[in-house]
């Protein structure tokens, strides 16, 4: 039927290239849109548009904003003195949630990656390292970088080049805890977090 | 985050309105037209517009069409004296794709759902009614109306409605069969499937 309805063929083909949208997926959410109100398809068109040319890149971390500066950037309450490396701007949200960090952020937007042909200089490593010259010069050191990056091999790619290029910079540096998931049942977890869990132990 | 980006969030409320996707899916979306060239959200933006307003329902079955008449009724090498109702424009893809069945469709756009509020008034059934009757009086009788509706309550519902009338109107109408589908392991068939392929068994 597809071959006989470009307009819809083409619209499947576009909502497939959404993130876990099979092509089944997407010929369902075509029919959706067929079925629903004109006005709906109205609004998603609308806003996809609107969000792509509204939100940009906050100048100082990189995360997402629709205003000059990121919120977190602008807050004067927040410590400067610390800052929280994330691959994603997406990364933000969960640490924000947990309630225990107070400084700003720096978004690297992807993680090395030399399979894929990302190196550090795709990433904004550079411009991580300008914002701490440029703080220092201002009086304004950081004190602590802290780095919440995945815990997979690009994220422990990336973890030992910023540790090594910070270090040679006299920036003190930290990485997340990676261990058992509090709630989470030790008959369950995999060997390789759990071999995590026990060289990282702290004292209680 | 969310509060403080407008754009994405009215995106993410509009991405999370398509059939199979949470918050946490269209956010994930929303992420991914962000991190994508902008030349994907316009492409995408067309295509919703372009399809909802290009696409129009068949005067004569109420399939999706982008021409005066759907390919189906355009096309004179089939059949016009068996017709196969279905509930949605979505079902004639399968039926067609069988190669068992060479007539023309007939599409319900639902099936009688009382608990919801649907009716026989809010289904294209007087609209079939008004076709068999032109067709009686063009002397193009159909033979045989074949109902292909899903095989749950109201779909059982609507079979019993339509047989009733169409036999009052003296037309042959058959129902496709339901049983153990081709590969099935009886040992896995649920018991009402199993039921039905008893009561419809056919002579060997």
């Amino acid at each position: 039927m597809l071959r006989h309805l470009p307009s819809l063929h083409r619209l499947v083909g576009e909502l497939g290239q959404l993130p876990s949208v099979g092509p089944k997926s997407a010929l369902r959410m075509a029919y959706h849109v067929l079925n629903s109100p004109e006005s709906f398809s109205q609004n998603l068109s609308d806003s996809l548009r609107c969000a792509r040319s509204q939100i940009h890149l906050c100048p100082i971390c990189f995360a997402y904003t629709e205003d000059d500066l990121c919120r977190i950037c602008q807050d004067d309450n927040r410590s400067r003195s610390l800052i929280c490396v994330v691959e994603d701007p997406a990364d933000i949200d969960p640490v924000e949630s947990s309630g225990a960090f107070w400084g700003q952020y720096h978004v690297l937007h992807g993680s090395i990656a030399p399979l894929d042909g990302v190196g550090p200089k795709d990433l904004k490593i550079q411009a991580l390292m300008d914002r701490l010259l440029y703080l220092k010069k201002q009086n304004q050191p950081v004190m602590e970088i802290i780095l919440a990056l995945d815990a997979d091999l690009e994220g422990d790619t990336t973890v030992l080049y910023l540790s090594k290029i910070l270090r040679e910079n006299e920036i003190n540096v930290t990485r997340i805890a990676h261990g058992v998931p509090i709630g989470g049942d030790i008959d369950y977890i995999d060997h390789r977090t759990l071999g995590r869990a026990l060289e990282n132990r702290v004292k209680v």
